[in-house]
């Protein structure tokens, strides 16, 4: 993720500078062998190549270091933002939580697309950035390159949402719609689709639901005003869907989801089915979200949820809204 | 129009106070036949009731008066912000054109609903707005409630867009729709469309293509960098599809929308075939668009393009939005 996040930001660099001003200069960058920090600025370009050919950024000439972590560098680099890239633990939402934490603390502005710290610790996270003066986004923990985050925060100010559905997981959705085109039992689309790498060797947050769960969390807290944690979702996965049902529902005019539905008392993730022509019924590894609200009624907005470019797109859209709404 | 906003300013009045701490003075309203103008504020309730109880504004007490108009308002009334409602007329723009450069040259911001002026002479009122120091918004002019505009302008700040699809008309939609539902032909499903008040009595601008047209001059101005007007789009309408054409395309996994395309050097409305799974094919009145960008590769909104409180979302989003980047 870091990575695709460095290629876009040389390939991006002329652009931002152009359109909006933005030109960050990268002061340090972990992993998990290590780090590399410049308070004068590191060359992406050579962090990149470093990364590629060795396998870790501890590499990069005169500035890198083995066996420090991430933690250091937030603690001992000056910097206005950290871009938080760790992978999401449910269970205790580290190393991310303290990242991020330790960031506000220290007064700078979070970018993250790690899921744990919100589905664990929303309200909190939310409170000391506010106590810290500082931003806090995660537009990339919601259904990748989909700004519905953004959309309903900054575009529909005079709408009120009231119901928030989402079909938000590539993975499921991409074995549902195989098992429906190939009438093939669940376990064999899903040994398929492990193949292919759209399923992981453990597919066990995808299709039971947890991952779709997760984006539901962080997307009630932001846009419904409640209080809830991933422990709140009522969940089902997909595991238990075969081929027939898909098809006498498509005979019926209607396909199955993995859809999440939030509104004031309601949480839940579940199978469920979809009129053929609603525009949350998208294929393989598209998302969708549908927000209900009093004036415009219902918008949806559909994506790419996941890869390294399209994810990039989110959080790159975060580091420049940080930067135009606190330098702007 | 200007009856639906006030109906939802009235809802609003509170939420948005307490939300965005925007709290609006209607200093004066006009329509058709007069106007009712203070500039101590008008009573939103009294001026809708007026209205629709005698007709027109120009009866509200005391204040209201018979036979003065529009820019007699924009000319004579001090006022932060104009909002233009008027009808579209795409052979000379009128009124909405005098209105929107008067209000602009006398340095009020503006948000319109009105396609006339911004496919016409789209790069000369944006320079005005400019050279002006105003805000021109015109949010509502393209897929009513759909906030694509915003989307692509505010929240995409990392993407560049390549290549806009959009399915822009709720009359062809409906009307493609039931054909291939009923399997009747143009002529019926066009005089059912009328009865339903769903299709004008003259439904040229519609089935023609050319309300499709407009709006992709606009978004193609607004979002591709391009200065082009109405008569540079390539149109077909949807008058010689027949229920057959539709059948076929079904058979083989299409559905049939009046599409229009826009890209660097591409500008055209005309029927295309599109997979059935795709996010631009939406039913009955609602509106679709897609947006190619380099980053998120496709991102596509889906809402309801017509109707009062729909498109009033989109003008109070608008006038939220010009409070926020001149106020806050």
């Amino acid at each position: 993720m870091g990575r695709g996040l460095a290629k876009v930001i040389l390939e991006k660099e002329e652009y931002l500078k152009e359109t909006v001003g933005f030109s960050p200069k990268i002061v340090a960058a972990a992993d998990i062998d290590g780090v590399a920090a410049d308070e004068e600025g590191l060359d992406v370009e050579e962090l990149l190549n470093t990364a590629e050919e060795t396998g870790t950024v501890a590499n990069y000439p005169e500035k890198g270091e083995e066996g420090t972590v991430g933690i250091d560098v937030i603690k001992n680099v000056e910097s206005d933002m950290v871009v938080e890239l760790t992978p999401t633990s449910i269970e205790d939402g580290e190393p991310g939580l303290t990242h991020i934490k330790e960031a506000m603390n220290r007064g700078m502005h979070v970018v993250t697309s790690n899921k744990g710290p919100l589905v664990l610790a929303f309200q909190e996270l939310e409170d000391l950035a506010e106590e810290s003066g500082v931003e806090l986004r995660y537009s990339a923990t919601v259904g990748g390159a989909v700004p519905v985050l953004g959309l309903a925060q900054k575009q529909l100010s005079g709408d009120r949402i009231s119901e928030i559905r989402g079909v938000l997981n590539g993975t499921t959705n991409y074995i549902l719609t195989r098992m429906a085109e190939e009438g093939a039992p669940f376990d064999v689309v899903l040994r398929e689709a492990q193949e292919l790498g759209i399923a992981e060797k453990d597919p066990t947050l995808d299709i039971e639901g947890i991952d779709t769960a997760s984006k539901m969390t962080i997307l009630t807290n932001a846009l419904l005003d409640r209080n809830v944690k991933l422990d709140d979702v009522d969940v089902e996965g997909i595991t238990r869907i075969g081929p027939e049902l898909l098809r006498l529902a498509q005979d019926t005019g209607y396909e199955v989801r993995l859809v999440g539905v939030a509104n004031s008392d309601k949480l839940e993730v579940s199978p469920r089915l979809v009129p053929s022509g609603n525009p949350l019924v998208v294929e393989g590894s598209l998302n969708s979200v549908t927000l209900e609200t009093d004036l415009a009624r219902e918008i949806t907005i559909t994506g790419f949820g996941a890869g390294p470019r399209e994810t990039s797109s989110a959080i790159l859209g975060d580091m420049v809204d940080v930067y135009k709404s606190t330098e702007g």
